[in-house]
């Protein structure tokens, strides 16, 4: 059958049978996705399928299609881990969330039973954990999506969201608001939740304290956003792309640093600036001598380092042991530190209420199809988020 | 002058007089320590002098006896910073302590007004830190040491404690209550504070908690002990010497590894035990292999790693920055968190009452003249502490 329209599903019974609809299928390394008929099959046990209205990209997309590191390749292949969309049907045991739901996958689960979920200091879920090699359903090690003649087409973080059906594991499915814009929760998927969530539920930013984001995508103009709205008083963006600036003040960006323009490190510049270091510095870059300004960039004592970044490359953090002994802390962050079936129904209630100001992250839009034009438009870092509807 | 008796300082007046005594001093790498002849010259503003009544050795005095970083080098040197003693004279504005007190140096002062000082995330000072560059006084960059020509001899550690009187910026300087025990006291000054501290104040344990510590010296004894009275239900502890076990018995340690014995590594080992990893791991030895293990020891999630041991050599830190990710954190500890000044003499009055049982952690007692002997039971791994009389 072909695409259920988006708001048909109660005239439409299409539970418990294979839905053919267009996906974006990534081929190999680098290649352009090609838009295509693909099979989704029908859920299993505790799983939901859900009829996707907005994706976005995000650098783990970029950065798996390109197939940077090599052990994490599988294709064909559905990409994408940013969206929005409404419950086409869940499977059996499937209890808080129905058909008609509006939902925001999310690459990091929450299962509720594991050691992790039920600890309240993390966010991590031993059974629906972040996992790039990951590229089948846990229920059976096999896949739900398959091109016409059968062969299989394989998942992504979860989630698989460049395509108009989807099916994911209930545990990485959030039930929102129906009343919420799914266009703009779309970005709650991923990207702004992980920049809020690292200000907020990672480093717990302080009122009157100060920050420097070293990289200003979404996710570091994020980090900004919840640093303004917990009222940091300086807010220092570094990026060498001078274009970022002029969206950096909108979400409370105080300071603008291009190292480009120093002759000095930056974190000699931080420092100059902020009487000694800042106090919470955010790697948003992936990259490892920005790490390491980032780490040097707070104050003694006190700093905290949060990183947000991806370095596939396995070198070894680019800092001796001793230098931890000054007081100054690294930290991992995995999307913002937010238990996401328990947090973001709330989270995603701030954004509509205005508390959080997410009008500057959506700087493209455009249709499904053309998505590797925005694949382009990020790659060039034209683009903070293109959104794609379906 | 000869050294001045223990008790007789109210009927001697040597304040402001330069004061002949013995002290061991060290005159190269490695080289025995001499005992000899020194002049202590009277304080300057903000000093003190005090005679020390019993010190004793720890690594550090050790690494810096062979010489073992290059920069850090200068002889002929007093070493020795754990010490107990009774203040002899103040310099001029020192108002905290006075002539009689009993006192304990610490190597980690508290100036009281820098910014660190200031701030309560902290214990580091930006005036009187750990510096083992730095060998003179802050006040005019000179000794107070001296041969009985007139020729410098180096300070070290903000102490320099194997003199029998010896001058200390007060910041360095705590007053104790004059009933407390001084021979236990002397313990206060390093190893049981850096020790209990790491538990109490750095790592924060939490009762029924899980904990490995790795290195059973007197410091990895002391996270032990501070483990055991926060009310840890279980205490690894990792060490290849078995005579270390026995000890470790008498101050809550649960369960013995020696790495000798395994066929797989630690970390494997201790998730074995606990279901997942320790909560909070504690490196004490000082060793990148060692760091490594007890990083992947703790429980993804929440699992907090503690540095105490020195690790002179410049190497990086062994972990990739995306091991960060799941959640393990590291941090260094210096002086078990403690503000010295100010959290020091409650922490002795705990002792004092029994809170904490420092029974275990002096294995030997020796006479000052024989602290080459004292050097080489710590050099063979036979002392915890030995307690050295003047």
């Amino acid at each position: 059958m072909d695409a259920v329209d988006n708001y048909s599903f109660e005239s439409t019974d299409t539970a418990g049978k294979t839905i053919t609809c267009k996906a974006a299928v990534a081929w190999g390394p680098g290649e352009p996705l090609v838009i295509q008929d693909v099979r989704v099959a029908p859920t299993q046990k505790m799983e939901v399928r859900l009829k996707i209205l907005f994706t976005s990209i995000c650098h783990t997309d970029l950065s798996a299609w390109k197939g940077e590191n090599e052990a994490q390749r599988a294709y064909p292949r559905i990409l994408g881990h940013e969206a929005a969309g409404i419950v086409e049907s869940v499977g059996e045991g499937v209890e808080d969330i129905t058909k008609g739901d509006h939902v925001i996958p999310i690459f990091q689960g929450e299962c509720g039973n594991c050691t992790c979920c039920k600890n309240q200091k993390t966010n991590l879920c031993q059974k629906f954990g972040v996992n790039p090699l990951k590229s089948v359903m846990l229920n059976d090690g096999k896949t739900r999506f398959s091109t016409k003649d059968g062969s299989p087409i394989f998942h992504f973080l979860n989630t698989s969201t460049f395509s108009e059906y989807t099916v994911i594991d209930s545990a990485c499915v959030v039930k929102i608001d129906s009343d919420a814009p799914l266009e703009k929760m779309s970005l709650l998927s991923c990207g702004v939740s992980t920049g809020v969530g690292a200000a907020w539920n990672v480093a717990d930013v302080q009122p009157g304290s100060s920050v420097a984001i070293f990289g200003l995508g979404a996710v570091g103009l994020a980090v900004a956003e919840g640093a303004r709205v917990r009222g940091a008083s300086k807010i220092i963006g570094v990026d060498i792309n001078p274009s970022k600036f002029a969206k950096g003040k909108a979400v409370g960006i105080t300071e603008f640093i291009n190292p480009k323009d120093l002759e000095v490190p930056v974190h000699e510049k931080i420092g100059a600036l902020t009487l000694g270091g800042v106090d919470y510095s955010f790697e948003c870059a992936g990259n490892l001598e920005v790490l390491r300004e980032a780490f040097l960039s707070t104050h003694m004592g006190w700093g905290l380092t949060v990183l947000l970044g991806i370095h596939p490359s396995p070198m070894l953090l680019p800092l001796h042991p001793m230098e931890l002994f000054n007081g100054r802390q690294i930290i991992g962050s995995i999307f913002g530190g937010f238990k996401g079936k328990t947090q973001l129904p709330k989270f995603a209630q701030q954004c509509m209420c205005g508390t959080l100001n997410l009008d500057e992250f959506i700087s493209h839009e455009l249709p499904f199809d053309k998505i590797n034009e925005a694949f382009q438009l990020l790659v060039d870092g034209k683009s903070l988020r293109c959104l794609l509807q379906l």
